[in-house]
């Protein structure tokens, strides 16, 4: 049984075309907006034409279910997500949720009715572009906050995600139980391209933790403060991210460390600047590792400052640790891409998915597939559809193995 | 003759508090704005109440002046400007021109009228906070630039210098001739604080080069983007802070460099930064290690993108050749600091000043006093009394050996 690569990637070309922007060449659906409501909309539509049951629960996640013939066995559950960044590529968690449909139509088409009820999942906000926290819908759906605490959650003009969900009617009261979680997703790294390698079987998700934080010096005039006189927060920061980058070099297997963001004050061409805030991005996989990490980048946030006589202060912003996943899926979904004669190796995962909080209560794997160029959030996101339709093989082939 | 120390400081506290803020403590007196306005007719009226005839010009330049006994004897002109950055200090600019006011008060008052004439100049916008150039009412003054162009110079919200000039009733038609300029100004550097010297000489200003510029990488996910597959963008620039800086400290000689702005785009915690723009401020006295440093800067620029495979642009955003003042004029400020009994040293203006264009057409010098700290440009900008008399003093003898 093999899946129609045809029709996955006309699916996804539909999709792509809600919130389409022809002058950047991306696709804008931010969650809770009118153009993730035409997303939800299109996809609703598209599930109940394959006979599949819509539950929406009460963050707006969906479910489409296709019931098995044994109501006692727990469902598998394939999904991801349909939001987008600003001027998103057509793939990022679109691939995962119309991959899921497209096992069931091939189903449908085979007339192939397994013991356990099946489900596609398309997450709420997992983003995290418009509301805060992102992954908001597995989230919930893994109980790891409150509802009350996200349906207050507010976009930048103030707006909660309770108003949304009402205002685009996806606030709903259902959900459905889960025994599995597979989803497919494209890399969003170089990796797999790079290697020419076709599949990749997700091991598990590194570890990720955020600092924000601030230098304080002297702001000085640039022509009048000798360079021996100054407290210059810049190059302060400057160090910080110079050795971060060292850091994750010497500390090695996989560690990454990332300054995005850096700003002067008062960001004037001559003056010295007095103060400079950064954000520092660090993940491993390797529990131990990530410990030791941690403790090292908040060594260097002390240290740079120190060296210039600079005061500081910084916090944690984020952290989540490495996730494993279940082991036995993970094999499974190795050996069904053997099966089908696809090249495949065992990678972590360095971006956060849905399926992190989905492990925390179900078996769960995460099947990627290359990303050219590694291009992610953004128009240049692509993937070639006969990787499209690789995964998607993968997906159904693991899914026929659980069912 | 003395100067009244007194009368002074409440001169400089009474301007001090037009456009004041008391949420910040600073003064805000943006180049033609209606505080600038204020200021310009409190300091009109005290050149009127002490019997100058003021003139404008077509920039709105206001000279007060007082007529000597000898029309053939060129004018000795002291002034400075009285516009502000954001949140000022009382002193930087105010010094100059209430210093000249107070050197006019101390003659009316001893009944001293010198052949030549007296001249207390305002220029219109020194500092360049509101409109560009800065130093726009010195440079129209020794016809730098057109008219023309300086009037049609717009503000952020587009409103052009010529408009506001007639909107606060500035633009004149009348101007004065000039036979030497002196300009007491606050150090707005840290050097003569530090070496608890009361009076700097000012002998020249330091060369200044600006560049603009920005790298091109590739933006990535910060997780799943290894070390080695990245073209990180605010890496490269926090490399070029740091060669700057060791750049000015081995050419030595008071060179200067320094980055003020640093911008990666897009600006997110977790995303490898794929541009990265910034500015390079380099000043050095000497012409020919100007020349150097200069090239050197450039060197850097290439190199540090060559580095890590990034692409670049870059330009020259402004650029002043050292200026060397008057030898005669310095060594008769000297000498009159040493016939009051100061200590005083010879220095470099690191910032620029309106002197320097007066000084390409009439023999011209600075009078430096300490700014505590090096502070400047912000509300903790502070020169203790005592000193501030001491620089008025020196400018009072120094006039009076030349008129």
């Amino acid at each position: 049984m093999r899946i129609n690569g045809e029709r996955l990637i006309s699916s996804i070309r539909a999709m792509g075309s809600v919130g389409f922007n022809p002058e950047t060449g991306g696709r804008t659906r931010l969650a809770l907006t009118d153009e993730d409501k035409a997303g939800r909309d299109l996809l609703c539509r598209w599930m109940r034409d394959e006979g599949l049951e819509v539950k929406i629960d009460e963050i707006g996640n969906i479910f489409g279910i296709r019931e098995g013939s044994d109501p006692s066995e727990l469902p598998v559950m394939m999904g991801s997500h349909i939001d987008t960044v600003r001027d998103a590529g057509m793939f990022d968690g679109v691939y995962g949720v119309l991959g899921g449909l497209e096992v069931i139509r091939t189903l449908n088409e085979n007339e192939v009715t397994p013991k356990s009820s099946l489900v596609v999942a398309a997450f709420t906000n997992e983003e995290g572009a418009r509301f805060q926290p992102d992954m908001m819908g597995s989230l919930y759906y893994a109980r790891k906050v409150e509802l009350g605490e996200l349906l207050s959650s507010r976009d930048d003009s103030g707006i909660t995600v309770g108003e949304e969900l009402d205002r685009i009617g996806y606030g709903g009261a259902y959900s459905t139980p889960v025994g599995c979680y597979l989803e497919l997703h494209v890399e969003q790294g170089p990796r797999l391209h790079a290697e020419g390698v076709s599949i990749g079987i997700v091991e598990g998700v590194q570890g990720l933790a955020w600092w924000t934080g601030e230098y304080y010096g002297e702001s000085n005039h640039a022509g009048s403060t000798p360079m021996e006189m100054r407290k210059d927060t810049l190059l302060a920061v400057a160090e910080l991210a110079l050795e971060a980058e060292k850091l994750a070099l010497s500390l090695g297997r996989g560690s990454v460390a990332t300054m995005g963001r850096i700003a002067p004050r008062p960001d004037i061409i001559n003056i010295v600047p007095g103060k400079c805030s950064f954000t520092l991005d660090f993940r491993q996989f390797d529990g131990e590792l990530f410990e030791e990490g941690k403790r090292e980048v908040e060594k260097l946030i002390v240290s740079c400052a120190a060296r210039r006589g600079l005061k500081y202060c910084f916090k944690k912003a984020a952290e989540a640790a490495p996730v494993i996943f279940d082991r036995g899926m993970v094999e499974l979904v190795g050996s069904r891409a053997a099966f089908l004669g696809l090249d495949s190796m065992k990678m972590i995962s360095g971006a956060s998915h849905d399926a992190q909080f989905l492990s925390s209560f179900c078996p769960t794997v995460m099947i990627f597939v290359p990303s050219v160029g590694g291009r992610s959030h953004c128009p240049e996101e692509w993937t070639d559809v006969k990787d499209l339709e690789n995964g998607c093989n993968v997906l159904l082939h693991s899914v026929l193995e659980l069912v």
